[in-house]
């Protein structure tokens, strides 16, 4: 009678490399846990800041074992991932306003496209340590991602719009408002009650209260 | 030939919670792991001075959410595991610096001690939320440990030895050198080569990483 069918609210920013994993292994558990994955593109900048966190990074020690966390998830999940060495100039220098707003235009024009944009901005940042900042950086992302010509067009023109910058705007109070405070951040919809999720390396803990199994990085095969 | 037996080194504290955590993990996969789990106190205060790192509780949301991870990996576990209410008063007004010292004097006089004398400090502050920062909580907790009267006394006494304090400088400064910036920190000895691995929650990649198998948090029944 009642669907068993699980909503999993994924609130990612394509500057995150934690998110990454987590989008790739929540795309890979879709099937095996019947999970409707609803993807929603927030500004990181501004949950740092609305929560006064600060990226692991900035205690050298803390940065120095991210970068060896990193690699050995990276092997682990088989999700090529390398931080490039102008990362935290980039950081600091600018903003992934532009790429989360394109997101939400893609979501509003053509949300088929989403998952494919959002996979483009990963594998470009952290599989081509390429910047992802830039307006111009856009169409490439969205022509590799397979969008066509005239969809990228819409986007380009409509990220510009009240409608969009208020979508970024609302699923990132929406993520504040869910007690998050830096990403990935996960809201599971279980037993009609929501509950948040931080970081990829509680998906194992997302599984166990929804009653899914949990299988690592790879679900169907359980190799790991 | 070679010996396939698997050294891990646990840097801890009895003050976190992810520690007793991963405590009582790593001593359930001993035999599973043919590990020689070597326990080595240390003092996260320090840790944390010398590092510049905060604990996350500092941010809010991030210490709402602690608290909800906690009781989900208290259950995932079963480890009984809740925060005392006073927990960042104690936190701010004192320090386990002697709860520590008395593991280091146990480790000289009746190593045998320290993982039941561990697990009772634990036990008593997260399991009977009672403090564990007075000198006068000790032989009651030793006592529980089933550590004798007459060792008790002598640890009572040689904590407060230079060679005691010593010993506790030493870990820290050794879990310093491993890249350590917070509670608790691996040590494992893969291949020999020295793999520092940080949070209970990376006991997974510890297991790939040496080649051993991870069965989540009960490794003889594989049941989660």
């Amino acid at each position: 009678m009642t669907s068993k069918r699980l909503l999993v609210e994924l609130y990612y920013d394509v500057i995150s490399p934690f998110s990454y994993l987590c989008f790739e292994a929540l795309c890979r558990y879709r099937r095996l846990w019947n999970m409707e994955l609803a993807l929603k593109p927030f500004f990181l900048g501004g949950i740092m800041r609305e929560t006064g966190n600060m990226p692991p990074a900035m205690v050298p020690n803390r940065g120095l074992y991210m970068m060896k966390d990193l690699s050995r998830l990276s092997r682990y999940y088989q999700v090529p991932l390398k931080i490039p060495q102008e990362f935290m100039e980039w950081i600091v220098s600018s903003s992934t306003v532009n790429a989360q707003r394109f997101l939400c235009a893609v979501q509003v024009e053509e949300p088929k496209f989403v998952e494919p944009v959002t996979r483009a901005f990963y594998q470009r940042l952290f599989g081509e340590q390429k910047e992802i900042m830039s307006l111009e950086c856009i169409p490439e992302v969205a022509h590799t991602a397979g969008v066509p010509e005239d969809v990228i067009k819409k986007c380009l023109d409509s990220m510009k719009s009240g409608e969009i910058k208020g979508i970024l705007k609302k699923h990132t109070e929406e993520a504040l408002e869910n007690g998050a405070f830096g990403a990935p951040t996960m809201v599971a919809h279980i037993n009609g009650k929501k509950e948040m999720f931080f970081g990829q390396d509680r998906l194992h803990l997302l599984a166990y209260e929804a009653g899914k199994p949990w299988n690592g990085p790879f679900p169907e095969n359980n190799k790991l």
